[in-house]
């Protein structure tokens, strides 16, 4: 080899810890608010459908938790994962730049999310939990899901949502073939899907409500959530703690770190261990955050208190939001739809520790296809939308004739998406944004709550 | 890490040389004989359609042939592949086997097939080819094809077997998003197409036929096959080379080496270099080849020279066969749906040197299942007659009481197969088994040949 391209690591690498970046931002959190009160929302809020173990990773205040061993060892099945230099798309942009990526789609689920699916299954496990109940839109959360439930022995129920459950029939043979029982949404297995029934193709806000009431109405069943929570971007620190390591190895720090945001699980993960150097004053990465122009929550939303579901069961969490009943247009990044994002990620936009940018969907599958014609890998849409905003970064090292280290999450592979792909090649790909008239109807639904300073 | 599970190598692992098996057999190889003339083909019948580098690989005497500077660096976009242990289906065994896989599916079309696409995308540039025509049935051969032309600046055109076509939009977007033009095949574009307008669906043989037409049309264009032929065995050693290393790793020597044949390139990819230490009497490890009871090329066919397409534009091989003629039943793993096989490894097999088995795709898919269940990984529908072989072989372990020490090759991933395991959780699945009068109908259509000794 002339030039290394790849940054492996061994077995004994997986993190020891994650990294718990609410520990180390100055002040106290902003806390959530119970729907029922509108007070502050205390752990015994939680308790009905969280195992112990992960309320206390929720609310930690410690900066490292550590991993316990049986999760170390599932991370084994896949972790670490590879780290590239991706020179051949270097050279197709004729950039000075160096671009590397983490690549999270070596999980048997295809994505990042199985690092935190298998947390929440062996916390539940340990906690003497039979079964978790959960939604899924596109598939990806319900798939890692299903796999890591397998992994501990216990049973999973998703909810997934109507529409997707009739165009996507292999994702759910994906969550069966790992033993999961999959629902389509709205369903007669619910008060909360009988009630919705006219509403055929479902939505997320209604899977969530029928995996919420089937996890707070038994006690054997819990639920599990894909991303926002603290606990969930926790867990997907692994991600960035590897990069770090693999980075030193290729011998370059990186001056930005680019990730696509759907909740902030996948962004979290990569860069909250390298923003911790920052914060500690130790160095001067810059954070971009990447999401669709059809769903702007962090360049276009307003920063308030808003529900984390459709429906206003859920704590309300300071947050950008689009309104929590938003429902954005269809686009194919599915795991980028949604209303809001991570509060943590929020805080630290708010506070212009990460830059936000959103892009359509035509120039986003055009980075993509460039991307899949000289890296090999075709990447999932959402972090096409990275992919998208490294391009655009490696054009602006060209354009001021200056070195640049780029850093970004590949998130996952495309395997399932190639729908996508197909109406890009065929120039049937629409480029739907949001509108301000989206943005006044949604401030009009917002729920009462105090405002953020 | 309690255990160790993953063997990694690094980038500088990359084999630098291919295995040449045939330097290493004894006597005179049967040569391959012309199907115009009947007396054994030369170069010059093979000129029209592939370039004189790959030509040279298909009859070398060398025992080993080193690897281009270029085709080890587009390796290195997935390889080293890793190795693992199955602790967890050893567990659900409960065997005292130790069993290790080799695992393909990390390439980015997520299957062993990029490892011969590469060289020969190469070879052809290098003799300033300007694209590639090929057939693919399933899609697995078309797009790794399509990758490996895409990183060496070459044109690709694709003929899908139409049925294939019709069922599989998402492997035919696959091909696009890397450059490719997919033609449903029959075609309008040659005249075997027209000729055979009439089966819509089209079979492997005429898509074969097309592009075989293609490529000798024109100068600019060349043939190339995804399987069966030496110098496609010869590239997929890096599998075996790279299982050896991480053995080594691992501390321990395969008992037995296991892998799914359907041309026989992953078969002898990660049989042969452990079969070369064997024909040197240095070791006395077994090897199993597992085909589909459906198509058992290998346990059920007859020692002879055969055509290697339908049609009968190939050379005569001598092989394992069904019948050139012979349609397999439409079981999901369309890869082994092949009536012959790899006369390299047909005279393997005959020699007594390989051990071949068939399954049934019910007990098949129900190892791929226990397997997907505990290491994670959804199988192809190939590599799953690979892992039930696999299963009988920890069986026989626990119930004889002693060690032993299995790898095999797991070739890809199932994500574009979850139809299958559609039909299997679902009880749909059929168990087609090749009849008695199969093998009559067969015997009488053979071609006037020299019998084999």
């Amino acid at each position: 080899m002339s030039e290394p391209t790849k940054f492996l690591l061994g077995e004994g690498d997986v993190p020891t810890h994650w990294v718990n970046l609410m520990a180390e931002l100055p002040g106290e959190p902003l806390p959530p608010l119970s729907p029922r009160t509108g007070e502050p929302a205390g752990p015994e809020d939680l308790t009905p459908i969280f195992p112990l173990g992960l309320i206390q990773q929720e609310v930690s205040a410690e900066s490292e938790i550590e991993i316990p061993e049986a999760v170390r060892d599932a991370y084994g099945l896949w972790r670490p994962t590879p780290l590239y230099r991706a020179r051949r798309l270097e050279r197709a942009l004729d950039t000075p730049a160096h671009i590397f990526y983490k690549y999270e789609g070596t999980s048997p689920a295809g994505s990042h999310k199985p690092n935190t699916a298998i947390p929440q299954a062996y916390e539940n496990a340990q906690a003497g939990i039979a079964r978790l109940a959960t939604e899924t839109g596109a598939g990806q959360w319900g798939s890692a899901l299903a796999f890591a439930c397998s992994q501990f022995g216990l049973g999973c129920e998703v909810f997934m949502v109507g529409s997707s459950y009739d165009q996507k029939p292999y994702r759910r043979s994906m969550m069966e073939t790992w033993g999961a029982t999959v629902h389509r949404s709205p369903s007669d297995r619910t008060e909360s899907g009988r009630a919705q029934a006219e509403h055929t193709t479902g939505s997320l806000g209604i899977a969530i409500s029928e995996a919420v009431e089937v996890a707070a109405g038994d006690e054997s069943c819990n639920y599990a959530l894909g991303s926002v929570l603290n606990h969930v971007l926790l867990h997907q620190t692994v991600i960035g703690q590897e990069a770090m390591l693999q980075m030193e190895l290729a011998g370059e720090e990186p001056d930005v770190v680019v990730a696509c945001v759907g909740g902030g699980s996948n962004f979290g993960g990569i860069a909250f261990p390298f923003l911790r150097r920052v914060l500690a004053g130790d160095s001067q990465t810059r954070f971009v955050a990447a999401e669709p122009a059809a769903c702007p929550t962090l360049t276009r939303g307003v920063y308030r208190y808003d529900y984390g579901d459709t429906a206003g069961l859920t704590p309300l969490m300071p947050m950008y939001t689009l309104g929590h009943d938003f429902v954005p247009p269809p686009v194919h990044a599915g795991g980028l739809r949604y209303h809001g994002d991570a509060p943590l990620l929020c805080g630290l936009v708010k506070a212009g520790a990460v830059e936000a940018r959103a892009y359509r969907q035509n120039e986003t599958f055009a980075s993509a296809v460039q991307f899949a014609r000289t890296e090999g890998i075709i990447p999932a849409p959402e972090p096409a939308h990275a992919i998208r905003a490294v391009v655009e970064e490696a054009e602006a090292a060209r354009e001021a004739g200056e070195a640049r280290t780029i850093l970004f999450g590949l998130c996952g592979h495309g395997n399932f998406d190639m729908a996508a792909y197909d109406a890009y090649l065929a120039g049937r790909l629409e480029d739907p944004e949001f509108s301000e008239a989206d943005m006044e109807a949604a401030l009009a639904r917002l729920p009462e709550a105090p405002a953020i300073a």
